[in-house]
């Protein structure tokens, strides 16, 4: 028996109240988890994740194994205890960014042979690769490799990239149990206890969608992610592919949408039945200057700011809030100080995970759809810019 | 009566143990004071500088008047408001920073004319003005306006420089007085209980250094600094003028060392006398990977660290030390992750503040002299770039 375990607790519509056990703890979902890209949440200590609520991190596969390498991470014990953050972290499979790489990868049915964007070195990365790079990561959540689609796609191009991603998956969970049983020569399996999701793909197809999801699940993973959304389709085809797709999926296990999103785009999936998400924009907005608070977006370099004594959001409990004006926090972002970066980012953070609590009080309560609606309106009141 | 005030609480030969006590709080001497350039110290938060035991930290008056600008400051309530800092805060007179501009500053009688580094914008730093700029920051120690002389200098241009900075001291005290039993036009004063410390010069020649001494105790201020020293010279002539100055001022006033230095330097100068100190060393050096321990400095970039699972310091109880290793702080420094700069700078400054407080323990039981030779040899045993 897995240490895996995902539990339901409760549900209002097709919104999601639960748990998932890993190796590591417990995590409440819905659940948001914060980006540690190269094994830290940019500009924070994992002492501000942990106050923060976060149970869950993410870690980026493609550049750990660029740097500094996953076997030197094995013989550090794995990712948990190299970067000393003992709670739960999944890891991507490294897909995503190696076909962020455009000209300097070539894909085949083998995998994707690629150009690190460090040194130029060439590197192929295929389904068993990207498992047993994550065995040695040791994360408590695997992904398998998936081809990335360009949008937009036409249907065959959708349709093509969603079998392969279904043949990828395959391999990738044959390669996990092969890990599982037996020792594969010069793979260190860090976390005995690793789950492994599958990625359900086909672009804004919905037949493609059902057909990836209904083969995935056939497969048989410990969850399930949708891929291939948040890259720039409209907002409400998005939400739609993410319900129905979701809705597909099997109620005994979690289900994760890769990539997304604002504040407004959680709600709205975990209304549609996801239960889990990622995203680099609170941590990257934050560094930009562009903090997401109760009355919407602000950006802080904005002269209106500049002798504002106020909190950037007076609902907010955060560190940044509790102690600082904006009037100081536009100062230190202008005079580029990197306690900016630190400041902004843990209101961001604590905006999302303050949001995801209180989406999972509302769904246990049963009163997710006020609080979603109140959400939606006083977030609209300032538009991007202000 | 004031409410700064110094007490000495006990001596071990030349070294001093004691306290002064300003309109935010009291501080331990020795003390060494983080820098805070522009209203943070660069890469944490108030609370990790809080958490590290720091009683004091540093403010840059010229960055601080060029942006976000002391009147904007004066109108939040000063900087302890603005910047959300409640403990005590000493600002320099902006001096320093303009005669390291250069070709972008012309110095008369009157005061310094100089340029901007910022927007090129010209301004004019007398005696005076520096001492309104900081009646409106309200520090609880503000410093005299003096001419920061070149190294190396001629007994000519040194004597000529301190008789400058002995008549601008007294100008800066008149206007202080001034400021302090009368409003003067346009200027806020938010702090009422800023003290206002002098600022002994004269080279490397101890007789100016001694006429220096006399002159500006004898216009009267709350404290002394020792200024126009680790800027090139040879250490063994920083010891002797600091100490040969240090037993020149009143027993009864605190004397600051100003911008210095290596852990070795504190040491080295509270023997001789010296009660306070401030130095970007611990934490531009964190950012460049330059870490203080208890065997030396250590360059995190170095190979030799790649798979090193033991913490910076063995001896450090600091946040850093306690939960990463050199492995995980080399490759968060290699991947530039703002993060590195964090935790490193928390290690240095905890390396400092901790060499303080050991300082102080060893006065108060008379055994200072161990203390010192120990803590030489240890400190000599890696050299800067291991």
């Amino acid at each position: 028996m897995l240490p895996f375990r995902f539990t339901l607790r409760s549900t209002d519509g097709a919104a999601r109240r639960g748990e998932f056990a890993t190796p590591h703890g417990v995590v409440q979902t819905p659940a948001f988890m914060p980006v540690g890209t190269q094994g830290a949440v940019k500009a924070i200590l994992h002492r501000d994740v942990e106050e923060l609520g976060a149970e869950i991190i993410l870690g980026n596969t493609y550049h750990l194994f660029l740097r500094p390498g996953d076997e030197l991470i094995a013989r550090r014990g794995g990712l948990h205890r190299f970067i000393g953050w003992n709670r739960p972290i999944l890891t991507d499979s490294g897909g995503y960014q190696v076909f962020s790489l455009a000209s300097r990868r070539v894909i085949s049915e083998e995998g994707a042979d690629f150009q690190s964007h460090l040194d130029g070195s060439r590197h192929l990365l295929t389904p068993e690769r990207a498992t047993d790079i994550q065995a040695r990561l040791g994360s408590d959540i695997a992904m398998v490799l998936d081809e990335c689609l360009a949008f937009p796609a036409t249907r065959e191009a959708a349709a093509a990239s969603m079998t392969r991603s279904v043949r990828w998956a395959q391999r990738s969970r044959e390669r996990l149990a092969l890990l599982r049983t037996s020792a594969v020569d010069g793979v260190t399996v860090s976390n005995p206890g690793q789950a492994q999701f599958g990625i359900v793909q086909g672009g804004l197809f919905q037949d493609l969608r059902d057909e990836s999801a209904d083969a995935t699940v056939a497969i048989g993973f410990e969850g399930y992610a949708i891929g291939g959304l948040s890259v720039g389709e409209p907002v409400d085809q998005m939400y739609a592919v993410a319900g129905d797709t979701a809705r597909r999926l099997p109620v005994d296990r979690p289900r994760y949408l890769m990539g997304a999103g604002t504040p407004q785009d959680l709600v709205e999936c975990v209304a549609r039945g996801v239960d889990m998400f990622d995203c680099v924009m609170p941590t990257r907005h934050a560094r930009n200057g562009q903090l997401f608070t109760s009355e919407g977006r602000l950006n802080i370099k904005n002269a209106r700011y500049a002798e504002d004594d106020g909190p950037l959001d007076p609902q907010c409990g955060c560190y940044t809030c509790r102690h600082h004006s904006r009037a100081y926090l536009r100062h230190l972002y202008l005079a580029g100080e990197m306690t900016a970066g630190a400041l902004n980012t843990l209101h961001n953070l604590s905006f999302y995970l303050d949001t995801m609590r209180r989406i999972r009080d509302a769904i246990a309560f049963r009163t997710f759809d006020i609080f979603r609606q109140e959400f939606l309106r006083s977030a609209s009141r300032l538009s991007p810019d202000s």
